[in-house]
């Protein structure tokens, strides 16, 4: 085998069998096949596209270069949830003790933010102590007493996914559905976890511009995972405005807390439980949807999820007292109003923007190195579909001085207004 | 700029600026862009393509990557030709006098042969002594002096043109349009010739398999040389067969010679003064293509071409023995007959299978290292349009025992036969 001929052929239209897949990913992996033959392919591959039979074989071959985390000594079916990138998405700190509190099992691996995306990672760091560098064996010890972990990755997953991902990225190689449900998915697969549910953002901040687009790549994992013996569910979810009123590390931290204490936002509380549902039918601790949401917010209110949280966080040496009384996270040295600038119905908020704005005040990384300000970040007044009068808070800006004039501008440009009520619907589609 | 900004334009279907192309040669010789990044461009290249501008820009950008032929110390106009690969070619050693001889400069680079196709020095060198290897100076004034020289390339012609094409070649980014054109056209104009005639195959045993890619290609090649200030000429030729009889070098070389004299095959002829009588046009020696056509005819006839070219091998340090007697050229050392294994007329004779064929008895190169035996090679019989009988031979296989066996089931598999005449029309078209 050949690899220019197998660029050829994909730059053909035709389809690479499971056998020419292997051959490419292993000789990329090894060093055989170089950046300049990889990078060509995957620009035929954002051309002539890979069908769900190519996709799964791709996703499987950079599965199998690295380590599969073995997480049968966990008791039960074990669950892991995945967000394609959003603003405030906070989802993974509710939802994890949330099913876990109905006897579930959740051993998630997360990652940590970059650009205008934030990182479940960094945002747990933010309580003091919290230590996500977890070996495999405290990691699935854990999953098992308390039945919740969230850590960094451990071992050495995908290694042929690291080095495509990067190469992507600068080859103007990103945004092609295959190519970025085969790199989710193998890290997904590689995790261990037997039901999976992802939560496909869509909206002009998102990856996924369309409703279309997502419904594609939501079709396409769904259809990878189940091909590899794994209960799948996708959401599709609107991204025309930030997940919940906080953006920022400390600030979503103290957002899931009263969430998981039951006063939490709507748009938030509402997504957990409906991720929840799915998660908690396929690990076979409810019957019914209608039994499964029933049970999630109850112990949204009598306080179990809350309680688990707190066994999370004390399992992975976290200071508890910062999840008893929410005083003790850093603070920001300022709080600033940004005030509507047109009198009406908010319309839209932009996420990019605020995602943006939170980094130039120091909650995100412009670089992989930067260090983050656990305190600083947005945190909105006001939501899709509220009226506001010229001058009105739509939103607070927590800052340490670092680039907020700046800040403050771009989060003024993300609000737009309009006459009439926007009708808003966050729960676009669900694919299993 | 960005390299991957400029990627992901052209991937979104928009047009390069002079500058940005510009930016990307010169990264790319420089090396601060790399091979991953240029493939992928490549990539995109070939699905989006790139209008004349476009492709003009990227031919100057790579004959700016290194030296420019000045040849205004040659008087007059001085003309070119290339030919974009063909088997049985011995055109420029035909034209190359012929033009010639009615005082046109012709200052021909020419490369050697690679797979199926023959190279024009390589066949030079077939008669002994022949020099191809000439400083700046002596070319000019072999030039001046006897008005031709065939010379390979000196100096640092369009180095980025050679980094991009060894990279095309292994990542399937060849066969695109503005890539050719751009490539062969940096060259060209690189070499410095004032009017220039382009032989455009077509056929399946060309790069361009119908008549409306090789349109394509003439056309864009026809326009980046007058953008550039050039007289162009695109003749778009047949290649359902090889050109005249011989295919092997000192077989097409004595063809060359006979055909010099006047007694060639008689496409040759025609190829030879179609293309001669525009670059007379071009080069103002004749007033109309009529009176060029019959002026190049008479020098066929009278002794004039033959002698030009006897000029040019005598300043370039060969044995005019072998021009003048052909039996001093190196002989196979057994002859073969190839039959006809149907009667009928034949109607088609694959010149990629006739091209490897010669290339399997020692004839060409499968890699750039591989040495060439000068005898050896095929002689066609008969050509399309003729009737044969089941066993009468249609070509002679001269062999010096390499691969013999297999150069013949080659060649007993190009020729095809019907039942029915085939027309055969060698020029196709003219592009000026």
């Amino acid at each position: 085998m050949r690899m220019v001929d197998l660029i050829e052929k994909k730059r053909d239209g035709h389809s690479l069998s499971k056998e020419e897949i292997n051959f490419i990913i292993e000789g990329y992996t090894n060093g055989t096949i170089l950046d300049y033959q990889m990078s060509s392919l995957a620009m035929a591959i954002y051309f002539q596209g890979m069908n769900d039979e190519e996709s799964t074989n791709l996703s499987l071959a950079m599965l199998n270069s690295g380590d599969v985390m073995d997480l049968s000594s966990i008791k039960g079916i074990k669950v892991d949830k995945h967000s394609t990138g959003g603003v405030g998405d906070k989802t993974s700190l509710v939802l994890g003790p949330l099913v876990a509190s109905l006897g579930v099992k959740v051993a998630k691996m997360s990652g940590r933010g970059l650009g205008h995306t934030g990182g479940t990672l960094d945002k747990l760091e933010s309580i003091k102590g919290f230590n996500i560098n977890q070996n495999m064996d405290s990691f699935k010890e854990i999953v098992n007493k308390t039945g919740i972990a969230i850590v960094g990755q451990t071992g050495n997953l995908c290694p042929a996914d690291k080095k495509l991902y990067a190469l992507r990225d600068v080859t103007g190689t990103v945004p092609s559905i295959p190519l970025i449900a085969s790199s989710i998915m193998s890290k997904k697969l590689a995790s261990g976890a037997d039901a999976i549910c992802l939560d496909v953002k869509v909206g002009s901040g998102a990856f996924m511009k369309t409703i279309e687009e997502g419904r594609k790549l939501a079709n396409l994992m769904v259809n990878i995972g189940k091909n590899c013996g794994r209960k799948m569910t996708a959401i599709l979810t609107d991204m025309d405005e930030p997940l919940g009123f906080a953006i920022g590390n400390s600030l979503e931290v103290i957002e899931a807390i009263n969430t998981l204490k039951g006063h939490g936002p709507q748009d938030l509380t509402d997504l957990c439980v409906e991720i929840g549902s799915y998660l908690a039918l396929d690990a076979n601790v409810c019957q019914t949807r209608e039994e499964a949401c029933l049970k999630l917010r109850e112990n949204l209110q009598n306080g179990k999820a809350f309680n688990k949280f707190m066994e999370m966080v004390i399992a992975q040496g976290g200071d508890v007292n910062y999840v008893m009384d929410i005083n003790n996270f850093a603070k920001a040295s300022e709080v600033i109003p940004v005030c509507a600038q047109e009198t009406g119905y908010i319309a839209y908020i932009d996420a990019l923007s605020i995602g943006l704005a939170a980094m130039l005040l120091g909650a995100g990384r412009e670089t992989k190195d930067d260090k983050i300000d656990m305190a600083v970040g947005i945190v909105l007044d006001k939501k899709i579909g509220d009226y506001v009068n010229k001058g009105d808070v739509v939103c607070y800006i927590h800052t340490n001085g670092l680039r907020t004039e700046e800040a403050i501008s771009k989060v003024c440009d993300a609000f737009k207004y309009t006459k009439e009520k926007t009708e808003k619907k966050l729960i676009l589609d669900v694919i299993r």
